[in-house]
């Protein structure tokens, strides 16, 4: 069995305990297991359908009750099985959700780090700058690099801490363990999605 | 007397105690008084001096001391005259500044409103929503327009709170009022750059 989670910049799949990310104009190796894949892409679902023609859209199985309008399949998965706490996903978009006895409460969506850099550099040439992401807070910031990581970060970090306020901060996606240093009450769980992926699969002995 | 303000987007003039923008590719108007100026932006100052081949550059009579290197001559302008509290200049990208008994201590660069906005939309076109900025942030947002606007404000709002800390902060730039209604102890001053410029040119009766 082999898992996939389709975002907005990479195909994500999990094999043999494995992670291993396509961007979404790369081909995509021959595959014999069966596929499992959740999508928030119908551009890149259409490709992976195309490839494996067999593969299994979990979002189906999905059983996520949420009064949100919009709700992406990653962020409810992400949720599953969490009673009391804030999920962080940080991707390309940082998508931010709390969890309260269960029940979904809403959520926000932040830009991503990598993102929010290139957006400084889209405003002005003199705010291109690599980021310097080992911030000490507890300086206010003396040039321009500074200025932008501290900024990059204390926008990021302060919703979700504001949002937290003292529960437990799950973190996943590819910035999880950079946003783990800054975030309190926080955890790194890299695989959370394909470990609530499997969980599905687990519960619907009927799909592979 | 003109006065302008040259930033990353626009000539911005005081002409006659009124405000007139031009882009910067855009024709400079005809004008037979006196300019003075500062600029962030080497090539529209390029652009204003091969128009107006006497303006005068205030830069060089701003006296201006910080620790903080690479400091934009528009932010040291608005700064001036400031003894404690926060100034903020809320434009294509925000900039905040910290002063202390009439002494800077350093600052730093958030993206701009609609900047942020149009990041969003390079994200994924599902997350390019025009912004909802009447926000109630006592409720955690239910659809993707809330989110997208809600995190928008919060990732600007509270870096200025938290640095601000109870103290005065002084709101500049285009978005200074919509801003104003989400920031504690905050006055909006939107010609404080023009207000400090005229001192600066009354502080230096040579000038002209």
């Amino acid at each position: 069995m082999i898992l996939c989670d389709i975002g907005n910049s990479t195909f994500h799949f999990y094999i043999n305990e494995k992670e291993r990310k396509f961007f979404l104009h790369e081909e995509l190796p021959s595959l014999n297991e069966t596929i499992c894949f959740i999508s928030v892409n119908d551009k890149a679902t259409a490709k992976l359908l195309s490839r494996y023609p067999n593969a299994i859209n979990l979002e189906h199985y999905v059983k996520f009750e949420t009064q949100y309008v919009g709700m992406g399949i990653d962020r409810k998965v992400a949720c599953l099985g969490l009673r009391d706490g804030v999920i962080v996903d940080a991707g390309s978009a940082i998508t931010v959700d709390v969890m309260k006895e269960g029940t979904h409460q809403g959520g926000f969506i932040l830009p991503g780090i990598r993102k929010l850099k290139e957006t400084y550099a889209q405003i002005s040439p003199k705010l291109d700058f690599d980021l310097a992401l080992k911030q000490n807070f507890d300086k206010i910031p003396q040039n321009t690099k500074d200025a932008i990581s501290y900024s990059i970060l204390k926008a990021i970090v302060l919703p979700i801490q504001e949002i937290a306020h003292n529960q437990t901060v799950v973190l996943t996606g590819g910035d999880a363990s950079l946003l783990h240093e800054y975030i309190q009450n926080s955890t790194c769980k890299n695989e959370l999605i394909f470990e609530n992926m499997k969980g599905i699969i687990d519960a619907n002995s009927c799909i592979a």
